[in-house]
């Protein structure tokens, strides 16, 4: 088995889009393992896919390519970055979506793709997944050095680090919400790298709502009422036992949440 | 190529939590296939997953290593099975999923998943799919001896059985819906063996609907009235031409039919 | 790796029935590499389904076989095809799936599925994907000769060619929308070979509107005005920055379009 890609989009799955990449991939490097990450983030959603990014590189093997196309300026002249981590190689254009990646792994080397000898020979102006993506990561994958795609580029995405509780100096925490799960799960970007953390908190303030319970899996919750608790990712959720939290308080990403500690 | 790792779960394919799983899996277990059943059940809905799972392991080469996540108790105590049966292994929350497995296979081995050793090293409160059922599932696929990740034990999930229009004693008998899949056509509890036992049924009860016309496939109907037929697994289905027949005649899982026969 | 079965329907993922198929497929050629091109061809649309084959098929390695399922017919005496091109096998019902396929590559040979050796023991009257289109396909991909699976036929199905700005004698040309992907974006039946044509054109006549602006890429459009560009399969397409087209001007596939040039 060879090396993987793995994709993540805003194509959907609906229109065909995400298969033309891997037919394009697997006509260039047959034995390369695509699996999907997503491609259902909404729309030009950067910021949704750098949370989502961020959530799942971490659990693949070494040497994974992750190829993430949300690419509202797809046609201009935005960069396409390739950058080379300790473990990992990412693509993605120049427009936030690895603006964690940035923040929290040793990056090695960040590249401009410029090299159009592994692109396709008819490069559109709407579907660059297709035309550079697909075929850069194959050939990628393939073993081509990194050093031939482009020249090295200082990228205009800059790190975004989310906030400590560890590190609050005040009595009260700032926050947003950075994403909301299928299940309504509302997450924060609040981390809590140990889970005793959540004792100091009082109260979570989101809206008008105080949220002052707290749990450490969903059915311990043995109400409706909204809750906080320290998600898969270790950051601070709100959620509500088998409901649709994020629905029920009409929140969205980017409401802004304050924690105010013991 | 390795052992199939086919998984079904209620995560939806939106936030990544599939990608993660796969990504742990072939961390460990390179050579795996994976493929997904479905990732689509209703948040929480056991009875759906355990529909879905019935109507398709048994299409599975042997070996394959079912993973099935539909989880409202995940960080209870409730426990995690893993089920030996002639051709395949379950890996499912003790809440039901495999009421029909239990039904219809013959069960050799119950283990309890307890062995640490073969989770991840930090266990979540909250996606056991990641850190207990994949890296699991990943070592099953490498021929780690089933004793080894945990002990034999009984279940609280009882067999649940269909009914038979075969073994009907009286001139009806009273079923449920089990299903509705994305035509809208909708799937009873009615487990009929043999296509010319349709002949017996007189009507259909569902609601104030009597249902009278039978076919033996969707476009063999020639207006736009419900008919019954006998779906590909076997059960008994009421469906309309080119319509969804559950939108329009309102109906939901679980909802009383009864069927009268000549 | 195996050869490359590439699956396109309209039964969505959320039901199980493709993982039904891939199970079938891997039961019989285990090393067979599976592409899912989408399942969420709208229910039964048979004109989505071909065009999102159009658009794809192409990018496909030689030697891949499309396993294409929108299928109202099944169980009644319509037939399914096999179609081997220069590098392609194409199955599917005769209903028009292949029109373009037809209209844009050549044929070598055409069959009709029929020797039921090669389809599962049990086959019902609801679900042929499962039971002949997909054990046929893995049997194609382990080399039986293609005359063993069914005798030669002509197909119902007619070749249906887009339309070329090229060949406008008129003033104008009348089209038609043929698709409308994820984004909103409003995809017509005219084909731009050459992306210079597109400045013939004086405006598109889209019920009653006049869109006559036209750019090459959709970040290059400053304001919220529908616009006209060449898509990234050469078609004219419409389409607005970072919103959704066809709702805003609530078009549907088939809805007639003017080009009217200068």
């Amino acid at each position: 088995m060879g090396k993987i890609i793995a994709l993540l989009t805003d194509f959907g799955l609906k229109d065909g889009y995400i298969a033309v990449m891997k037919g394009v991939i697997k006509s260039i490097a047959p034995n390369t393992d695509i699996i999907d990450i997503t491609h259902d983030i909404s729309p030009q959603n950067i910021d949704e896919a750098a949370y989502v990014l961020w959530t799942s590189y971490k659990y693949f093997p070494k040497s994974t390519i992750f190829v993430t196309v949300v690419d509202p300026g797809v046609g201009s002249n935005r960069k396409i970055l390739m950058v080379k981590t300790k473990n990992y190689i990412f693509l993605a254009p120049d427009n936030g979506i690895l603006k964690y990646i940035f923040a929290y792994q040793e990056v090695l080397k960040i590249y401009n793709l410029e090299n159009k000898e592994y692109f396709l020979k008819n490069i559109s102006n709407t579907f660059h997944g297709r035309d550079i993506f697909s075929p850069v990561a194959a050939y990628i994958s393939k073993g081509i050095p990194l050093k031939n795609f482009g020249t090295e580029t200082t990228p205009l995405t800059r790190p975004e680090y989310f906030l400590s509780l560890a590190s609050v100096k005040n009595k009260s925490i700032n926050g947003k919400i950075l994403y909301i799960d299928r299940f309504g799960n509302i997450i924060t970007n609040i981390l809590i790298e140990n889970n005793k953390y959540i004792d100091d908190i009082q109260y979570i303030e989101i809206g008008k709502t105080h949220v002052n319970h707290f749990y450490k899996y969903y059915s311990e919750a043995r109400n409706s009422k909204i809750f906080g608790l320290v998600g898969s990712s270790n950051l601070l959720e709100l959620a509500m036992r088998n409901q649709n939290a994020a629905k029920i308080y009409k929140v969205k990403i980017g409401t802004k949440i304050k924690v105010v500690l013991r």
